[in-house]
C-alpha cells in the first residue's frame, strides 16, 4: 500500500509538471500551498465555509471560496451550514443571520458596500474567520482579501483586517477598436470578440472580470478614446449589454466613450452644438436608450477637441459646456461623465505641457457634479517620467481622477520588464502644496483635502488577448499594481511588489527577493536608458517603437525636437519663468523649486530647463557626462535583469522563465539601442567625447535614423 | 498507508478537475487512457522506448514519444537502451544499429523519407514494436502515427503498418497579413507575431508545427495571397528565417507570396515584366538572397491577375511566363512555385466558372517542372457545395494541386459545426473520366494516372490566436481531416471523423457515435440551410456573413443574382450547353451527365441549370416547394444537432461542451436566418407559396434585406 501511495504521488506530480504554465491564471493561481507547514497550521485553522445569500455576487464568492480553498488547501474545504471552530462566515448582516448577530452594522456602515472586515471572532464559542460587508460586492472583495492571506501565506491565527477603498471609481479604460486593433496594444488584440457577442460569451470575459474584482476594479471603459460612435447603436448595445450581463456579478460596471460628434454620424443631425436642444434631447434620448439596454450603465468617457476628435470648441462652446450636456443626459440614471483633459493643439502658440492647465482652470466649478476630469499624471503624455500634472490640486471645485497607462506604450511596449509601481507612487505621493505641505496628488484625488461627491482613478489597460493576457509575464503586475493602488493609495510600490510575485510565481525567499529588486529597479533602468535626466518624447514618430531624437518633421509638437530642444549651447526645453513658464502652473513652494537651476530635481531637470552642456552635475560630471552615463548606466543594468533572471531558473515553472529570459533579451537589445541612437545623436550637439569607459556605439548614427519598421503594433 | 494512497489519488483528481480544457491541446492530449483494461494490456505490452540518432528531428520524436507515454500511460515510460520485451525501438537504418539489423532498407526504400513501418517484431528474442523509416522525419511520422494507436485504444499485440504519403506537397495557407490581420480568418488573429520576431519564438510556433507534423503537414505559406511585397525584405525575411528554425525540425518547410509587382514596390525597378532580363534577374537576386536566410525555404504561391492582383498579364504575358520566371529563380535551390488558377476577370464577357479553364488548358504543358497550378476544389470559389473543378484531368503535362479552403468563408464562419471531411472527399472521389472510368481527383492529383514530378494538396487554414486554435472546437476537426487526406486520400471522412473524436473528445461509444453522427451529417446540413440543390454565392457582400440573395449592384461577377438567376420562370445558371456551356468542359461522360436536366444529380441542379419554378423533382415535389423542403430540412437538422448535443452533457468536460452548446444556438439562429431570408426573397419570383408545414419566416424580406454588420471578421 505504500507503494501505492507513493506511485500516485508520483502520478500527482506528473501532473503538475505537464500543466502548461502559460499566464493565464495571473495572480490566482491557487495552487497547493508548498510549505508543509503553513499548509499544515491552515487545515487545522480552516474547517469549512459557509455563505449566507444566493445573489449572483455572493454565488461568485462562493465560487471563489471554494475554489481557492480547495487550491491552496490541496483538498475540498466543505460547505457548511452551522459554525465550528475553523469555520469561514461570509455574508453581509442582510444575507446571513449569523453575520447580523454579529453587532458589526456600525462597523460595516462606515466601510460603505464595498469595504469589509476578514476577523478572527469566536461565535457561537466557536472560533471562526468572519468575512464581512455592508453589501454583496463587499463580500466578494473580503473573499478575495482572505485568500491573498493565504495565497501570500500570511499568518491567519488572529486577523484583523477592515478596509475600504480609497476611491469610489477605479477604472479600466480599453484603447480597444471594434474591428477589434488596440491602440497602444502590445498583448494581441481586443479581448472583446464583438462578432460573436452577445451569443457566445467566452470564459475569458468572466476571467477578466473576476480578475478585476480581485484587485478591487470595478469599472471598464470598454471602446477607444478615438472613438467609433457605431458602439452607440442598437447593433452594438446588444453587444455592451452581454458583456455587462457577464461583468455585474463582480461589481463591474461598463462604461463607453462617447463620440462628440455622434449625433451627426449616427443621429442624422446637423450639428453636434451643445447649445442646440435637439442635440441635447439626442444625447438624452441616447442615454435613455443606453440604460433600456443596459440598467447600471457607468457612462461616457470623452476625448474632445484634442488630436482631431471633435467637441465643444467646434462649436465655439467650451468643454463645460460639452460635458455638462452629456452629464444632464445620464444624471436621470445615475451615469457618469470623464471628460478628458488631455488637450492641446498645435495652432496654439504655447507650450504643450501648459495648454491643459490654461483650459481647464478657468472651468473649474462649472462642471455637473456627475462629471470628473480625467488628467493623465503628467502634463505632456504618459513619459517614463514626468513632473505631476498642474491640474491636480489646481482645480478645488471639480472632481478629478488621474489617468495612468498601464500599457507601456513609452516604456518598452510588452517586451520591456518595467514594473510600474514607482511611476504610479512617484505621482500619487508628489506634494501639490494646493493646501499646505501634505497635499499629494492622492490627497487631491481621494478628496481628503477637498470635499469632493466623486472619486476615482483611470488606468489605460495593458490587457490583450494573449494567452497571457499582458504579452510580457511581468507587465500583469502593472495591472495588478493599478488595481491595488486604486483600492489604496498608501500601500508602497514594494509591498505590491512582493504580494503579486509571491501570488505569482513562487513563496521562496531568495527568488522573492531577486524579482522584488529587479521589479523595484525596472522602471528607473528604463529611465537611464531612455529619458534621462528629464529627457522626453525621443521615440519613434506614430508607432513610438525605439529612439528618433532626429524627429523633425511634421506636426511641431509631435517632434522631438519640440521637446528636447539640443543646440550647441545645451539640452532641454526651457519650461522656467525665463522660457514657457510651465513651472509658474504649480503652486509657489513647488514652482520656485522647479524654476531654479540649483534646486529643480535632477531627474526632472531637461524638463524644466535647457541646460549648457558643460553644466556641473551633483555627480561632479557635466551634464553631457552625466548623459552619457546615465544612457549607459541603463543599458548595463538591464544586462543586470538579465544576470539576476538567470538566478531565478530551477524556481519557477520553465515556460514563464524561458519567456521572461527571451523578452530580457530583446530589452537588452533595445536598451542598448537606445543608448548608442540617443548618444550619438546629442553628441553632434555636445561636440564632446563620449567618456572612455562607456561601451562603443555598435553603428552610425546614420544607421539608426535609417531603420524603418513596419505594421509595429497598437497604431 | 490506504489512506494516503487514495488521499493522493483524490488530489490527483482534484488536478485533473481544475485543469482548463481550453482546447489547445487540440488531438495530442495524451491523457491517461481511461479504460482500465485497455491501460493495462499497454503497460504490460510496453516497457521502454529507444530512438537512435541526435537529430533535431529525432529529438522531436523522442520528446514526442516519451511525452505521449508517460500521458497515455500514466506514467514515465523508460527510455532504454537495449531491447527487452516491450521496448519501442524508433529510428531509421543510419541513426540506429538495432534498426539498420533489421534488415529493412528494401521496404523503407519504397517508402521514401517520409514513410514508415510500425510493426511488432522479434529483435535479439525480443517481442518489440519498431519505429522504422528511411529518413528521420519519417521516424517522427511513425511515432505519430503509433501514439495514435494508443490514443484511439487499438489493438498493438500484431501491428503491422506501413505507410508512405499519397503526396509529396501537403501544404497549409495562411492568408494571413503583416498587420496580423486574416483574410477570411474567424478563429483571432495571425499566429505570426511579426514585431516580437525573430527575437522572441512564442511556444505556439512549436506547438503549431508538431499539431501539422502529427497529422503530416509539410510545408506552411505563411502569408496571404493577396501579398504584401514588404515580406521579401530583410526586414521581415529574418523572422521569417526564425520561424522556419522552429519549424525545420518537425519536418515543414516555409514558403511565402510573391506579390508579382515586388520588383517595383521593393526593387526600385519600372517593371515587373518577367520578360524583362532585370527583372527575371531581380527575382533570382532575389531567391538567392532568401535562401541565404532559409537554406530550405520551399518557394513561392502566386495569385497574379486576379482580383486586383498584379500579375504577367499586366504586361501582356501569360501566367506561364510569369510562372516559370519565379521556378528559375528557385530552381537551383529546389525551390517550386504554386501558381493559382483562381483567375477570373468581370471584363470578359464569359461565364466566370468557365475562365480559368479556358485561361490554362492552353497553357498546358508550358510549365517547368517546379511549377504546379493550385487549383481550387471547384470553379467558382469554395461554396457549399461546387462540382469539381474543370482543370483537374484537363491538363495532362502540368501539375495541379487541389486548394481546400479549411477556414470556413462560406460555411458558418467559426461559429457553424461543419465536419468538412465529406467535402473535401466528394471532390477528391469525383470521376473526371480524363483517363476512363476511375480517373478520380484524387488520382489526377497523386499522379496514379498521369506521372508527375511533384504532387501535392493545399489547404486554406482555419488557425488563428484564439487559445484553441479554430475558434469552434470542431474546426480543429477540419484541420486534422485536411492533414489526414493530404496524407492519404483513400481514407473516409467517417474513419477520419472517429479518430479525431477519440483523440480529442472520448473513448466513450455512445458520445463517440453521436459525436460522429453529428459531424457526418453537419456539411450536408449547411448546404441545405444555406445553398441547396446547386445554388451558390448568395451570402453578404464583401464580409460574406449571412444571406444575401438579392444582392445585384457592383461587380456583376461579385453579385448574388448573377448566379443564382432567379426569375419567375425560374431559378439557377443555365451552364448547359443551351446556355454558358460550361458543362463542356468536363470530359464527355461527366459533361453528358451534368449536361442533361434528367441525369444532372439534384445537389447540382441549379449550378448546371435554369430550372422551371414547376419542375418536378425526384421526390415528386415542384423544385419551389423541393427548395422550401431543403431550406426547412437543414434549419430543422441544426435543431436537431443541438438536442444530439444535449446528450453528450457529463461525457466531456463541460468547458468544451458549453463553447460548442453555445456555437449551436448560434448555428441555430444564422440557420433560421438563412432559410427565412432565402425564402422569402426567392418566393418573389417563384409566386407560390412555401408549404404549410414549413415554420413561418420570423420577419419580413425588408427586414433582411436591411440588416446592416459592422466589422466583420475576416476582411
Amino acid at each position: 500500500m505504500k507503494k501505492a501511495a507513493i506511485l500516485s504521488l508520483f502520478f500527482c506530480i506528473i501532473f503538475v509538471t505537464i500543466r502548461a504554465e502559460s499566464g493565464y491564471r495571473l495572480w490566482l493561481r491557487y495552487d497547493a500551498i508548498a510549505d508543509p507547514q503553513v499548509l499544515d497550521s491552515y487545515k487545522k485553522s480552516i474547517s469549512g465555509w459557509m455563505i449566507g445569500g444566493t445573489s449572483p455576487t455572493l454565488a461568485v464568492a462562493s465560487e471563489e471560496l471554494q475554489k481557492g480553498l480547495a487550491g491552496l488547501l490541496n483538498g475540498q474545504v466543505i460547505r457548511v451550514y452551522t459554525p465550528s471552530d475553523g469555520t469561514i462566515i461570509a455574508g453581509t448582516p442582510s444575507s446571513s443571520q449569523l453575520i447580523g448577530s454579529l453587532n458589526l452594522e456600525g462597523e460595516l456602515d462606515v466601510l460603505g458596500e464595498e469595504g469589509f472586515i476578514v476577523r478572527t471572532m469566536t461565535v457561537n464559542d466557536k472560533k471562526t474567520i468572519i468575512i464581512a460587508a455592508g453589501g454583496d460586492i463587499g463580500v466578494l472583495y473580503g473573499v478575495f482579501r482572505f485568500l491573498r492571506v493565504l495565497q501570500t501565506n500570511s499568518d491567519i491565527s488572529n486577523l484583523q483586517i477592515a478596509e475600504k477603498p480609497a476611491l469610489d471609481l477605479r477604472i479600466l479604460n480599453h484603447w480597444d477598436n471594434l474591428d477589434r486593433t488596440v491602440e497602444r496594444g502590445y498583448a494581441g488584440f481586443s479581448l472583446w470578440d464583438w462578432h460573436k457577442l452577445p451569443d457566445y460569451l467566452s470564459p475569458v470575459y468572466s476571467d477578466y472580470a473576476r480578475a478585476n474584482a480581485s484587485v478591487g476594479i470595478n469599472g471598464v471603459v470598454l471602446t477607444n478614446v478615438n472613438a467609433n460612435a457605431l458602439v452607440l447603436t442598437p447593433e452594438f448595445l446588444v453587444k455592451v449589454a452581454a458583456l455587462a450581463d457577464v461583468f455585474r456579478p463582480f461589481g463591474i460596471r461598463v462604461y463607453l466613450t462617447a463620440r462628440f460628434s455622434a449625433p451627426i454620424e449616427i443621429g442624422n443631425l446637423k450639428t453636434a452644438d451643445p447649445q442646440v436642444k435637439e442635440v441635447a434631447d439626442w444625447w438624452k434620448e441616447k442615454a435613455r436608450e443606453i440604460y433600456s439596454y443596459i440598467p447600471d450603465f457607468g457612462g461616457f468617457l470623452v476625448k474632445a477637441n484634442s488630436e482631431g476628435q471633435p467637441g465643444p470648441q467646434n462649436y465655439g462652446r467650451s468643454h463645460a459646456d460639452g460635458a455638462n450636456m452629456l452629464a444632464d443626459a445620464v444624471m436621470p440614471f445615475g451615469g457618469i461623465v470623464m471628460w478628458r483633459a488631455f488637450v492641446y493643439d498645435n495652432k496654439i502658440p504655447e507650450d504643450r505641457a501648459k495648454q491643459a492647465y490654461n483650459e481647464f482652470v478657468p472651468l473649474d466649478g462649472r462642471f455637473r457634479a456627475n462629471v470628473l476630469i480625467q488628467v493623465k499624471n503628467g502634463p505632456v503624455d504618459f513619459q517614463p517620467r514626468e513632473p505631476f500634472h498642474p491640474l491636480f490640486g489646481a482645480m478645488k471645485q471639480t472632481a478629478l481622477m488621474p489617468e495612468f497607462q498601464i500599457t507601456q506604450e513609452y516604456l518598452g511596449f510588452a517586451t520591456h520588464l518595467v514594473y510600474l509601481g514607482p511611476l504610479f507612487k512617484e505621482c500619487l505621493d508628489t506634494d501639490t502644496w494646493c493646501n499646505g505641505q501634505g497635499s499629494t496628488v492622492a490627497k487631491v484625488t481621494d478628496g481628503s483635502i477637498t470635499e469632493r461627491e466623486l472619486t476615482g482613478m483611470a488606468g489605460v489597460t495593458n490587457i490583450g488577448n494573449e494567452i497571457n493576457w499582458t504579452g510580457h509575464p511581468f507587465a500583469q503586475s502593472n495591472w495588478y499594481a493599478y488595481g491595488r493602488l486604486a483600492w489604496n493609495t498608501n500601500l508602497t510600490a514594494e509591498q505590491i511588489a512582493e504580494e503579486w510575485i509571491r501570488m505569482t510565481f513562487t513563496q521562496n525567499t531568495d527568488p522573492v527577493k531577486i524579482m522584488l529588486t529587479m521589479m523595484m529597479a525596472s522602471r528607473e533602468i528604463t529611465v537611464n536608458y531612455m529619458t534621462p535626466l528629464g529627457l522626453h518624447h525621443l521615440m519613434g514618430k506614430d508607432h513610438h517603437y525605439g529612439p528618433a531624437p532626429w524627429v523633425n518633421e511634421g506636426r511641431a509638437d509631435w517632434t522631438s525636437v519640440y521637446y528636447h530642444k539640443a543646440d550647441t549651447e545645451g539640452v532641454g526645453f526651457n519650461r522656467s519663468s525665463t522660457g514657457s513658464n510651465a513651472t509658474g502652473q504649480y503652486f509657489s513652494e513647488v514652482a520656485e523649486k522647479y524654476d531654479n537651476l540649483a534646486t529643480c530635481p535632477e531627474e526632472l531637470l531637461l524638463w524644466f530647463h535647457h541646460v549648457p552642456w558643460d553644466h556641473k552635475m551633483q555627480s561632479g560630471r557635466t551634464i553631457w557626462d552625466e548623459l552619457c552615463f546615465k544612457y549607459s548606466r541603463g543599458a548595463d543594468s538591464v544586462k543586470w535583469l538579465l544576470n539576476e533572471w538567470q538566478k531565478i531558473k530551477g524556481q519557477i515553472d520553465a515556460e514563464r522563465f524561458d519567456h521572461v529570459n527571451d523578452l530580457l533579451a530583446v530589452q537588452l537589445k533595445e536598451a542598448r539601442w537606445w543608448r548608442d541612437a540617443c548618444l550619438l545623436y546629442f553628441q553632434q550637439f555636445s561636440r564632446r567625447p563620449v567618456p572612455e569607459e562607456i561601451e562603443k556605439p555598435e553603428h552610425s548614427l546614420e544607421y539608426y535614423m535609417n531603420l524603418k519598421f513596419h505594421y509595429v503594433p497598437g497604431i
